[in-house]
């Protein structure tokens, strides 16, 4: 099967390791406005081949995009309108509603699959991507009954070949689900990133301090801009929502602490450690 | 070298690991207020025997304070009363200020070592010890020019059999790096478990979209309560003062956010990413 790649970063480009390592692609296309990437995806031999978007588009079977959510969103009616009926879109933004509004009344809907996988890291780009980042993790498919059966079928076997647990949503519960477990994640460690390079400025040895505990907590906070600013303005009523609780529950811990409450802050502690039964 | 350890858990667990492994200490006394902890220490073969305070301590060359931080400045005091001038003691508290305060005038402040060794996990308890634990983080020694020079040169070694890299600090400049790069990461997973599990009531399906970036950021919120409080308690000026200023960088972002300039939004993510730098 012929797979064309928009987008040759660090879930296309893993994408396109697994499904050559497998056979399930026959050739790899890749499509990337990086003419830099592009070229790195070549040598790496992530992709066989690059192309423009005609061209890309008219030769595949499936074509996938892995871009930033605005640029999906920017693209996808013109993959739709290039596409003919025995042709699969998968697109995996990290947000869903404002996508799928924007192609709903397309004539060919039924061939795009919407699907969000659970799987990254901080970086990016094709030198970032890793055959096995999909493995064991989520996939989240949305509002997949405006999906035509064979389309969707075509996208299980792709989930299948990456080892990946199919799980279906609405993409409006996705869209606050993903705010809540993902996007403040990344809020939050951007906010740490700040607040510490701030302090930094007049304490030059702070970071002498740095354990494991910063570095995993801080981790997020590497990642791509170009990528996160597009997701908080898709998916921004859920983000400020989960946004203002986190600064409530900050607030809360602050205010017992300045009082002195210790009783209460060890029953806050407590609550938190609870995290233990979701989080292995 | 006789070694006795207080408070058998990650910490002294992992530091009797390491010391029997090469030969530093021909026998590692225990003593734990949780018998069960001092027990399984026992089995797992980390400690050789225990003992009770007056006995163990008495039996040692080197003596090593391994509790939560309030136990340390409740029993520091007791344990330089029973040492005699050829005995060292080297305390390991995540805190340092009120714990040196308490013994400033004590005639055997001279035998004692401030130390914080950077390096832990979210899990506690003897089961928890690692032997590799310390190897190649950093080993914060405090006001060492209050220790006697033989009573430092044996926690060198101490530190070089860890393979620790030793640095120096005045306890109070440590608290406020403390705050900054470990206290804070603490709260932060703390609060964003509380946001996510108060969310999780009303959303049962919430924990299907968690990746590897979350579990990450909420790994800590694991951390043991009856650890933290003590730490909050005897840091909580700087503590307050870190927490006001992270706070104060995700209203920024929420402000932003909300009126939309996401110019300024992207500005603020690539700020944040400058911890690269810092942080491989």
């Amino acid at each position: 099967m012929n797979i064309t790649i928009i987008g040759v970063g660090l879930i296309g480009g893993s994408l396109a390791m697994r499904l050559k390592e497998t056979n399930f692609a026959s050739a790899i296309i890749g499509i990337d406005n990086n003419k830099e990437n592009l070229e790195k995806a070549l040598q790496l031999n992530i992709i066989d081949s690059l192309s423009d978007l005609e061209a890309g588009v008219k030769e595949a079977d499936l074509i996938v995009l892995a871009i930033p959510v605005d640029a999906i969103q920017q693209l996808l009616p013109n993959v739709l309108d290039l596409i003919s009926k025995n042709q699969v879109v998968m697109e995996m933004g990290s947000t869903k509603q404002e996508i799928l509004d924007s192609v709903d009344r397309h004539q060919n809907r039924g061939r795009l699959v919407a699907c969000h996988p659970m799987a990254g890291t901080e970086y990016s780009g094709p030198e970032a991507a890793l055959r096995d980042l999909f493995e064991g993790k989520n996939m989240v498919f949305c509002d997949i009954t405006r999906t035509d059966e064979d389309a969707f079928e075509l996208a299980e076997s792709v989930c299948e070949e990456l080892q990946m647990n199919p799980i279906f949503m609405h993409a409006k519960e996705h869209d606050l689900h993903a705010a809540y477990v993902s996007h403040i994640s990344h809020i939050t460690s951007f906010g740490l990133a700040l607040t510490v390079l701030e302090k930094e400025k007049s304490q030059g040895r702070i970071f002498e301090l740095a354990s494991g505990g910063f570095a995993s907590t801080v981790r997020l906070a590497k990642s791509s801009a170009e990528m996160w600013v597009p997701i908080f303005k898709q998916n921004r009523e859920h983000v400020l929502e989960v946004l203002e609780e986190h600064v409530r529950q900050l607030k809360l811990f602050h205010d017992l602490l300045e009082k002195e409450d210790y009783p209460a802050v060890l029953k806050l502690i407590k609550q938190a450690n609870k995290i233990k039964r979701i989080i292995k």
